[in-house]
């Protein structure tokens, strides 16, 4: 299972058999059935998951009562709400599976120390957040300069992974668009 | 004037004097001035500024000439594209003085090599794109949650700093709004 960190990591930062035999030993595997909730809006944010096969969200509930998904993680996606993991406070965001999930969890103490014990992990993570950064700028940008029509067909153009496993509402939530305003693009286009 | 990137680096990873003359020689002092451009749209994005004081942005034209910004760079914030400086490609971004700015620059192969040298250097760099990461989904959640006013008046209540240089239709473009919409409700409250 954790071949896939190893894999994953060695991508960006090179990191020897031997040395991930204890870097995996910090490491929780979980399996988390659909609709489970990993880290619930109000509570302390210690954890951070690394998604091996499934599809987590991260999500708020606004005044209204609807939630509003800000980021998917997928296989091989890191998640958790940064801020609130960095200053160790509590968190806005909820953090639930969107389909059965098998991940890896690290604690925000344990990764302090992983980080201490392992220091070229550093450049792995500093590359994923680097990426995760500037993917939110881009997505900016479509938020802005697109119409919501083309925000959904781009996104289920260049995401197809997502728009196959992720239910309609929920890609719906994550491009700031309704669900029903979704289901009636959707129509026009297959007519 | 890169003692500042020093006690900068400082604050998240330690570096000692000795090392920090030598990393202080991988970059460029640079004094800009107002509207001047960095890194135009559609050129190769090569280049990493850490502001040291004045203000850049980072911003997108639309098809109908709109100029739309997505990220704000002040005293002590790094700015690039961050996804084409990490893959070396073109960028679709224009990067801009918003005010008489002095900046360090370097760039991707000079950073390359500096994190070679200085691998302690990527614990700094990770820290501050994870923060970075973590506030452009605090936004996302801004702009989906609160309605325009509330996002205006969020805004320049929790960044005073940037309400107070940032022109007006500029922090307009940055939330969403037209400059008009922000005349419109700044005169509403005044009255």
């Amino acid at each position: 299972m954790s071949e896939q960190l190893f894999t994953h990591i060695n991508k960006f930062s090179a990191i020897s058999p031997e040395d991930f035999n204890r870097i995996s030993s910090f490491f929780e595997f979980e399996k988390i059935s659909k609709k489970q909730v990993l880290i619930e809006a109000g509570s302390f944010c210690n954890q951070n998951f690394f998604v091996l096969k499934g599809c987590l969200h991260l999500y708020f509930t606004n005044e209204k009562g609807v939630e509003r998904t800000v980021q998917f993680a997928i296989d091989n996606w890191w998640m958790t709400d940064n801020l609130a993991y960095l200053g160790q406070t509590k968190t806005g965001f909820t953090i639930q599976a969107v389909e059965d999930t098998q991940l890896l969890s690290i604690s925000f103490e344990k990764q302090e120390q992983l980080l201490k014990e392992f220091p070229q992990l550093e450049r792995y993570f500093r590359i994923m957040y680097q990426i995760a950064y500037g993917s939110s700028l881009m997505k900016m940008k479509y938020l802005y300069d697109f119409s919501k029509e083309e925000i959904y067909f781009h996104f289920t153009e260049h995401f197809p992974e997502f728009a196959q496993r992720v239910p309609q509402y929920l890609i719906a939530s994550f491009l700031g668009l309704t669900p029903e305003y979704v289901s009636e693009i959707r129509a026009k286009k297959r007519s």
